[in-house]
């Protein structure tokens, strides 16, 4: 599937390419979201979308400093890439957390008055993906419009371009290969659509299994199992990278990876949830909520200096091993919302 | 008038001047939050703090971010001054979470033990307004006296005066104009401010009209739309030095307002409050609160690597927008003190 | 005590040597919290241990920089060392976080379906705190064996050592000693521990007749007195540094003081607590929870330049004297957890 994104950028020209592999990239996680979303497990389709990022930049750059760190004493970035991803980040856990601060302030107020509703959240969650869309939309041009030839180098998109010569390069040391004709790229790519929705939803049916045998929470399985299970790729690739001493690649992925599912997959799940008939909101579970941000600023403090070695790799793991507890211990409901319904049931029933 | 008190400043000296600079330029604001106070509007004058707050370093640099970018491709500011106004901030972010914080660890508690009472919040937010007074009055004297020479060109304040120059610079070119006597300084001082307040009263009336006709609730007029018409004159000068390509004015200009606003306007206000007898505690909503918060950290996050491009001020810009989103579908009650007490009222009522 | 720990650590070697610096550097605060451990008061250990970091990175930090600041118009310090400080408070908290947040989320849950129970939150207190301890060790493993030659002069423990090297060089001049025994070492150090063990008894004591005096809550005394009182030693060593003009023995002593309780102390208590047969868990209160995270924030914020001046240290007592009026204000109740078991009663005697 990488491949044949890539061999159809060459025809389209970067530009295109670019955002060819943000829609392809983090294409398996969308497809099994997608499927989620046709049976109206909106609440499946959000715990992916909070284990991909917190999996993509707590577990995948951890293990991918650990595995660098152990061979390198000290490995060093560029500060102004990553510094980029970061702020993008925080403009998106500031996205999930506004819908959450919406139904915690207006659940007690009565609804002539402006009080929650459901209609309300998915107007308001309606609305910050239209935003949360076109920052991603502009950003996409920034890098590769107006700013390709000075950020160059430093740019997600461009590490992943890099990312993938580098890739390459391995294979081509393999044997010799030819661009592929348009009509074989696409072709290729449908395939492989197709088969990654059918791995999906086998995959699906054999944790679902695990999870029953092993009695874990759905919670749990969404936002740890399936984000690690549908990160392979990732994980694989950025940790080579760091063991060859190409951090900002590998942060390219980390990073990247976790900034198109926050700005682009998200807000991309909630317009096609409207297809499927049971429109998804924004609305996170304070935990999920909390999960996001935690990740996100622990990162920025890491990732602020442009070195990295062993120990900030486990400060990453570890702050990932907590969140992971959290998501273990915690029940399957989403009780955030029914607490708020109840108590206002039990307080409206008071004068 | 801020003419006349820069021509005052010149008769007063650097410290003083400084101290005017701070006290009248965001005079504006201050008369119409005093005027709303003298009719006990305490939410309309915390709406309008928040306003002022995020509305500077979101909007206002997020313009001059953009419009600055559209010329060039990076523009440099002073790292350093821009991390103390940054630090500032944070402190002020702070000191606006406890009072809500208080609230709700407190409300639960017997008021016997020490629970939640508006006598006591009130004592909470005025030892928290001495504080943050304090510790701006020691941030002038810092900026004035003590690292005058060291910090000249970087600090806030100087910053304000290098603007003022900047702006008679091109006044100067349309043509001459001598130094105001101190009663022709005081007098047009005093006249501008009748004038302020006057045009706020008849401003105050045309909003309140036009927020019926357009159906807008009161939070969304009192934190959006006044925080943008009450700092205009902030928007058109750092949007201008901007294009000129002298961030550090323009970054001066919109962090140290909103600074202003929350370590010397807010305090301010809680102490006149007294005057007007219907005293103001600092106790925000949890939207407010957030608002803040997330404006304070991403501003922090952007301006920490000491340059600027137009996508940083298109992330401002976004945030700025979703955060508008939230206070357009919020309600207009204060939801968090009144959830409360209907949660109290209903735990009390069972033993 | 320490002179019998350095000691101590010259016949250890220096790995030993850091490992027992760590263990007995706040081995007044560990003993009187095992001590108030032994009579089950969790909530006086807890307050404690939210005392000692926030009084060591606010109030210790804070006096130093204003002491050095008042001196040296600019004093300059390791970046990178306050740094990975920095990174490591945050890990901490955002473990002291999720407790809190696993008792919010899960309350309103049946418990047959995983709903919030003290069993649940103790088993999940015992897995963060073996994480927590477990990062701990894996730094120390950094400090003193991996990255020993490239951070040697920068590191907390090496700092320790350090400072332990002036104070020795200040007492040299005062007259010579010779190395001791590790008998004679191992000896003082029990005599040492049993005497703080006997003034703890006799100052919580004096402590809780003072407090009755004065009328102050049980809350203030353990965030607030007594960690200036357990705090003496750090803050008279790291101000004299200050004064010296050496910030990164200054910083050093603070924050990694401040780390060595979060890290270490705290999942230590929580073990021990065991033995006392009344376990403690990790959940502390809101206000616990934001006084720790405000503190880290404008903590990181203020270090990230690597340099300090007397303003920034003004900056730091404001926030504690912000958070020390939260907590005079605060009543004693742990009112977070009686809160949601109220409304838990008053929501389910509703269908």
């Amino acid at each position: 599937m990488g491949r044949a994104t890539e061999h159809l950028a060459e025809h389209l020209g970067q530009g295109g390419g670019g955002l060819l592999n943000a829609t392809f990239g983090n294409a398996a996680e969308l497809i099994i979201a997608l499927f989620a979303l046709s049976k109206g497990l909106t609440g499946v389709v959000k715990a992916s979308i909070t284990g991909s990022i917190i999996g993509n930049i707590l577990l995948v750059l951890g293990l991918s400093f650990v595995s660098g760190g152990v061979k390198f004493s000290k490995q060093q970035f560029n500060r102004t890439a990553a510094s980029i991803s970061a702020t993008a980040l925080t403009l998106a856990a500031i996205a999930l957390i506004i819908p959450t601060i919406f139904h915690q302030a207006a659940a007690h107020v009565p609804v002539a008055q402006g009080g929650w509703t459901p209609a309300r959240e998915q107007a308001l969650s309606l609305a910050i993906a239209v935003v949360l869309f076109l920052t991603y939309a502009l950003m996409l041009i920034f890098t590769l419009v107006t700013h390709r030839q000075l950020f160059g180098g430093l740019e997600s998109q461009s590490l992943a371009r890099e990312a993938g010569a580098e890739l390459t390069r391995m294979e081509a040391e393999a044997g010799p290969h030819a661009p592929w004709s348009i009509r074989k790229a696409l072709g290729v790519l449908l395939v492989a659509t197709a088969f990654v929705a059918l791995v999906s939803e086998f995959l699906v049916g054999a944790i679902e299994r695990a999870r029953e045998t092993l009695g874990l929470t759905e919670v749990f399985v969404g936002v740890i199992v399936v984000a690690i299970v549908g990160n392979a790729a990732e994980h694989s690739s950025a940790i080579l990278m760091a063991v060859r001493n190409k951090m900002d690649i590998s942060i390219g992925i980390a990073a990247g990876s976790s900034l198109q599912i926050a700005l682009f997959v998200a807000p991309l799940l909630l317009f096609a949830s409207y297809f499927f008939g049971s429109p998804m909101n924004l609305e996170f579970t304070v935990p999920e909520v909390v999960a996001v941000v935690a990740a996100i600023i622990i990162v920025e403090q890491i990732s602020g200096d442009g070195e990295s070695n062993w120990v900030e790799g486990i400060q990453l793991l570890s702050v990932y091993a907590i969140l992971a507890i959290l998501f273990y211990f915690l029940p399957d409901a989403h009780p955030a919302a029914h607490e708020l319904e109840r108590i206002t049931e039990a307080a409206t029933s008071h004068p």
